[in-house]
């Protein structure tokens, strides 16, 4: 079992998946968590280079999305394909969703590139996907209070919209894989509301 | 004019482009001397992931090939592309027969990945390329001599001879592009038969 969680800056992501690792362990499930870009010390390496603000030089949009599935053929050689084929439950903060959310919908990059890199460069997908979703605003002034902004949190609010517009796009293209939860509920409420679907 | 420097480690490439490099300029023309995988300050961070050795994790082949296309992309956008349209001449140390010939045929990767990076990410590809040939042990003496050996430079030999006829696949798809020189000549040698094709 493949499970991944997608949604914009703040929704609430990293809290529901703790959630949802404790439920899944204390149920006696073998369980690994894990996030993109990211998931090896190598990938983790990418991110850092994908996230870190460079004053001096743009990064291309060709350059983001290929560091994001650069990392990610990392982190399936490395720990998802492993995991999955020993039996494990995969959690996963991101996958391709993202990469479509925003670096196509959100960037602007066709969607043939996306295509051409899933195909090619991506052997498994996620079973499940939970896209947490919530208005812009309030998201962002939760990322605001964690602290300094990474470079896509210093994005402006137009960008996230297209981010937005781009999981909506995907939830009605796959409403079998992803599941929507209103992330603007208590936590508890959009934790219930995951496990309901999981059950 | 676009041109790329090709071959296995040791051959002569960082010489024979020097002196191209100064035989140009002398004849006034304006020209950028740049390398791969590089030639941006964030291109050469790409570099330092791609040819560090790291002894706790294993990159992918799939990792590696992204790496190389994601520097590409951001070189290509901040270095090449505006320096052909400005009129200038770049001399380019590899380019993208180098990924065909370290990570297809070197590696082993399907050439149907590198055909799709090369479609969707490579607006623009090398007029001339020069391919120094020699045999893969002499090469990898002058490497040796060099010092510290890269991730690449520790290859064994075998791995070199399947790069080495992977240049010779693409010598004999492109000969009107590729164009091959005798490494194993000195280098005032190589560089009279480079120039005389550049004639």
């Amino acid at each position: 079992m493949f499970i991944s969680f997608e949604g914009t800056e703040g929704v609430g992501k990293t809290t529901l998946i703790r959630k949802i690792y404790e439920y899944l362990v204390q149920q006696g499930q073998d369980v690994v968590l894990t996030r993109e870009p990211g998931g090896t010390p190598m990938a983790e390496q990418i991110r850092s280079l994908l996230l870190s603000v460079n004053h001096d030089e743009n990064m291309s949009n060709d350059t983001e999305l290929l560091l994001m599935y650069a990392a990610r053929a990392q982190h399936l050689q490395q720990v998802i394909v492993p995991a999955l084929l020993a039996g494990k439950t995969v959690l996963c903060d991101r996958f391709t969703d993202a990469s479509f959310a925003y670096q196509c919908a959100g960037r602007g990059l066709s969607r043939e590139k996306l295509h051409v890199l899933n195909q090619n460069f991506v052997s498994h997908m996620p079973n499940v996907t939970f896209w947490l979703d919530a208005p812009i605003e309030l998201g962002m002034s939760r990322a605001r209070e964690r602290g300094a902004l990474d470079r896509f949190e210093q994005e402006k609010v137009t960008f996230f919209e297209k981010v937005r517009a781009g999981y909506q796009e995907l939830f009605e293209q796959s409403p079998e894989r992803m599941k929507r939860l209103d992330a603007t509920q208590s936590p508890e409420q959009v934790f219930a509301q995951a496990v309901a679907y999981l059950k």
